[in-house]
């Protein structure tokens, strides 16, 4: 942003790819994936599924392989009988969840001016 | 997060309402408008999708749209011949912007760890 030393002189590559990673890592699925998993530890599949209201099979296997291929999360296979497989978050994908915790805090902490502003605005319109 | 103090026992009916309040702020193209007005200031729609790649005339005027129901973005129309409307940053948005700083520094910062993970994750599946 405008008061960011480290964003403002980058060459146009380095903002290319921050621009496309920042897509990635803050799609809704994405947040909360860190967000369960931040809490629990380590989740299977299922459990985390359960955890995430809304969201569908495919979108969870998308967004936990997504995940997995930019090392956010760890995907451990147990060689067990049935075998089961479950996630948590690699050390990158901890320090995203604490660089995100400011965007939650925002969200709490303004969440009624939000809804003003859309009662005001849904109000000026109807 | 996990060690978000003013998250870990927030009622239920408040986190749905976070996780619908993060969905919504949390997309690409409202951090890249967010990103792009907080360093213009004030900036017309044209300027606006000419300085964010690949965003669609429609996508755009939603993300607008939103942001205004929101609270983040104030749109004036100017009442000369031709009219014309801008858009800049509310107190609410600059806020919003603020608290996204953090998770642009980490993909800075980690943008090399990440392209790392990308490789390995692709030559162990080729």
């Amino acid at each position: 942003m405008s008061d960011s030393p480290a964003y403002s002189h980058v060459d146009p590559r380095v903002e290319a790819l921050v621009h496309d990673l920042i897509g990635r890592v803050a799609d809704k699925w994405t947040m909360l994936v860190i967000e369960e998993l931040s809490e629990a530890g380590t989740l299977r599949f299922t459990q985390l599924s359960r955890a995430i209201p809304k969201v569908s099979q495919k979108m969870l296997t998308q967004t936990l392989r997504a995940m997995e291929r930019d090392g956010l999360v760890r995907r451990t296979v147990h060689p067990v009988i049935p075998p089961h497989v479950d996630y948590c978050l690699t050390d990158l994908g901890h320090g995203l969840g604490e660089s995100f915790c400011g965007v939650w805090r925002w969200a709490e902490q303004n969440l009624a001016k939000v809804e003003r502003a859309r009662d005001d605005f849904d109000a000026a319109r109807s």
